[in-house]
């Protein structure tokens, strides 16, 4: 019998059969061979043998950190790849950093493969860092670790036929890829529409969505992630249509909930917590997914790579060791820095004042302005308010005592794109301000504030360490300001997940301190997405998203 | 809403979903636009609405006709779609027989896809018509429609690395297709390694072999052929493993089967006769099937092509309707001889005689000789028997009252590759001779029977007619030689596959009348195929096939 390098020898979890065996699982150069016992140079034991996860749909962005320190906090958990959308450091930098992504994936034992983003930019009303068109995304897929055209969003354009958009999806599926759908809420006849161009989604939130888009062909992606926490509401269609169809997911999913409970590893014990058979728990985090994206992972069989995790306990995933290609427990070799890091310098614009922020009255005579104002609904939802503000010094000064504070966003890519300006009720901040780059999804510099002088300090220190996260508040005058440096496109670092989840602690505390939620500045980082109803700003100004066009903040 | 061309309403059966549930399918140009109600220029109604079927596997050459005639017979059974693997007419013209096969396959409404052969010829013990070497099977697998590489069937090459052989699976594997198995009996560490390399599998035979497979990670194909009727014998397969994994096939399936019972559709009837669930045994001839080769029919969901079958009712598959691309029981238009037509002269030898058949005894002074026969054990087995037989004339004789015939192959593509002569025992032919250019893998002229003038005359009809299979029967002098012509490539007919049944009834009632069994004419198709033990005929002489060698048919 030929030897080889390496023998583990447990329950494995066989997707193929949806069964759990006794197993030896013999490996050599990196693939699986046999699932026999062979002599081998290196014997390793465990209770579960389950092939590594795979995250179906992922922006890697939303971790804050690049994809190889992504690699470096997941694959311990058994998670060894993920489909990665980067989406985010597409608006920032457009193909270039799309390919300073591919060239990082190169770097990390996690398997990356990709999603295109289709949609970039989200509109025409911002001036974000950069444009994806029909001609770029076409380039973009024909690297080899790419697996499908990103979520499509633009309903209106692929049901009206839009151009640019379908040569996308046809340039996809001429190349064989699989094209991934985000269409929140949609149902009826749009969906019909969406089913004859989409195959993914990810985006339900009830199980009547997601039983709908299954009825109709599309594989569904449950998501767990931070902001869309979707298992517990979804979880049920397992019992009603063959698993074979569902894959999980985690979309965006914060540092902190990376670290304290990992990222699609979790949705597989919480689906198990729910009651979902751990077979097809781990087959809706492997087989089912390397199906919709023709992986060859996924499996644990002879002649697939062996991608293996060893467990101490299946139903609480308690990891004991990985293999991925047949390497245990791998680590990055490569610790120079990513591609990406070269994408610094990418938060530019000239330092700025509290002037440059406040709205001036248009008439400075009177001694107040009736305004339009973003309305915090709940989430990351608006609607539209209006307040009587206070003028001073010519100045449509906030009013925090009604929790009405000024917002600003300024552009940041060096295109003199200059600042939008307005009011948000809601977000609770009592002093101070907060500011962040990673402000969906043309990635501007967005912060709010009590007053445009802490705002100002805000931008310009974020400015200084090339972008992230940061709040300032007046009562601690002696620490400055406290950030979470993204210096990486101003949306990610290469410090290590856990340096910037402790990073990310630190802010969380300080913005608490001055009254904001937990997810306040994650709200803030939605603020200037103008395809969210009802009101958003960009720096072009006040967006009215029905109307799909900017509106004046002060009314006349 | 917008108006469609058809609606059809029924019970559609989701395999998606694997329900049951009353819908309105809106086709439009070809598509299925949508499951819901809209306005249409033709209305259909329907109990029951089923994806068309795929046969997963399949010689469309074993129905004795051309593609587009089989087309004509099996899509009004709902059978839209077939993976025909052509392996029997590239054993005759090579590349280029495969390729009139493409082109054939466009003149049907029939969607036919491809496997490339893999293993042509099957040996160098026997002169065929053509091979396939690598460079031509990689260029073959750039065809638009070829989904896989067909059945690989060289066990040993493919273990021991074979360089020919790998670089056909690698090149196939570069090109994202499948590579289909071709593995009778083989377990335990073959399979292990020959599951390195091939996805699929259509030989078990019983249900541990199946399971095996499956455990291993092969799609296993349950096939329900005309000699090879495995259904029964692995359909318990369904209980123990999601049938996500299992397909449907007929492989070889005889013109009377087709006719009187149909193909892969007969395997769905006979499947839930089983007791299979309807909706699972429909999903084994179509979503799983289309998963194995990445096909995009095989679904009835928005943006499928619309490939539907309407059932007065479904556990009988009583077929009402069958829509192509939307086409309502679609007929060919183009009726020229397809392009194999032009296939014909390909049973290319001079006129033979008796004599030319006899086998000389090296030794004309004695009575008898002591030869090699190969003995039928059953089936298409053979086994190795002995016998004393007289010499006339310096001939050896057969000896028809102890069932010992004469047998002889005849090389029949022009290459002067000569006559090898031999005995066989059990074939039962009290007079008379039979005979068939459809002789597995080369496809020879083989001819067997109690006299060599009768053979020579049953020889030399095939040879007149451009081959076929054919019966002397010396009690019917008035009649003449019953046969089936089948001139296309010495394999097919393109006549009707109902007029080739009667021609073939014809025949087989002929034979019966000599003697033979029902499936004698199906034995002796296989004798002249070298690579299954113990005993065979090629047209250079008997090959002893674990010896792997030939050897003399007189016992010295």
């Amino acid at each position: 019998m030929t030897r080889v390098d390496t023998l583990v020898r447990g329950t494995l979890v066989n997707v193929n059969t949806a069964t759990l065996e006794d197993r030896a699982i013999a490996i050599d150069d990196g693939e699986v061979v046999a699932l026999e016992e062979r002599p081998a140079d290196r014997e390793l034991e465990a209770e579960y043998v389950a092939p590594g996860l795979i995250d179906a749909h992922k922006h890697v962005e939303s971790s804050m950190v690049t994809v190889p320190q992504y690699g470096d906090a997941m694959v311990p958990r058994g998670v060894t790849s993920v489909v990665h959308d980067p989406h985010e450091i597409a608006n920032v930098l457009g193909a270039a950093g799309v390919r300073a992504v591919f060239e990082d994936a190169t770097k990390t034992p996690l398997k990356v493969r990709f999603s295109v983003p289709s949609s970039v930019p989200a509109s025409s009303l911002q001036d974000g860092g950069a444009t994806l068109d029909a001609d770029d995304v076409v380039a973009l897929l024909d690297h080899e670790h790419v697996v499908a055209l990103g979520e499509v969003m633009d309903l209106p354009a692929l049901v009206s036929g839009e151009t640019d958009l379908h040569a996308k999806i046809r340039a996809a599926r001429e190349r064989g890829l699989t094209v991934d759908g985000h269409l929140p809420r949609v149902t009826g006849s749009d969906l019909q529409e969406a089913a004859r161009y989409l195959d993914t989604d990810h985006e339900s939130i009830t199980e009547a969505e997601a039983r709908e888009k299954v009825d109709l062909g599309f594989r569904v992606y449950l998501r767990e992630g931070s902001s869309s926490k979707n298992l517990a509401d979804l979880v049920g269609l397992v019992d009603e249509v063959p698993t074979r169809r569902l894959s999980l997911c985690s979309d965006d999913r914060d540092v902190v909930d990376l670290v304290e409970n990992g990222g699609v590893d979790f949705a597989v014990r919480k689906a198990i917590d729910l009651g979902v058979d751990p077979v097809e728990a781990v087959q809706m985090a492997t087989l089912n997914t390397a199906e919709a994206y023709d992986l060859p992972f996924g499996r644990i069989e002879p002649g697939a790579p062996a991608d293996l995790v060893l467990l101490d306990d299946l139903e609480t995933w308690a990891v004991e060791h990985v293999l991925v290609d047949g390497n245990l427990d791998p680590t990055r070799t490569d610790r120079d820095p990513p591609s990406t890091a070269l994408s610094t310098g990418t938060v530019d614009f000239d330092p700025i004042t509290g002037r440059d922020l406040a709205l001036e009255a248009p008439d400075s005579s009177t001694e107040r302005a009736d305004v339009r104002v973003i309305d915090l609904t709940g989430g990351i939802q608006t609607g539209r308010a209006e307040a009587s503000l206070p003028i001073v010094d010519g100045a449509i000064e906030p009013r925090p005592d009604d929790d009405v504070l000024s917002i600003a966003v300024v552009e940041r890519h060096g295109r003199d794109g200059g600042i939008g300006r307005g009011f948000v009720r809601g977000l609770g901040l009592e002093r101070g301000a907060i500011g962040s780059t990673v402000a969906h999804d043309a990635h501007n510099c967005v912060v709010a504030g009590t007053s445009v002088d802490a705002m100002a300090q805000v931008a310009n220190h974020l400015r200084d360490v090339d972008g992230g996260i940061a709040v300032s508040d007046p009562d601690r005058d002696g620490e400055g300001i406290a950030a979470v440096p993204l210096p990486v496109a101003g949306l990610m670092s290469d410090r290590p997940l856990t340096v910037v989840c402790d990073q990310f602690e630190t802010v969380i505390d300080r913005t608490e301190d001055l009254g904001l939620d937990r997810h306040g500045l994650m709200t803030l980082s939605f603020l200037a997405l103008e395809v969210i109803p009802e009101y958003r700003l960009t720096n072009r100004g006040l967006v009215d998203v029905e109307r799909w066009e900017h509106v004046d903040v002060v009314i006349e």
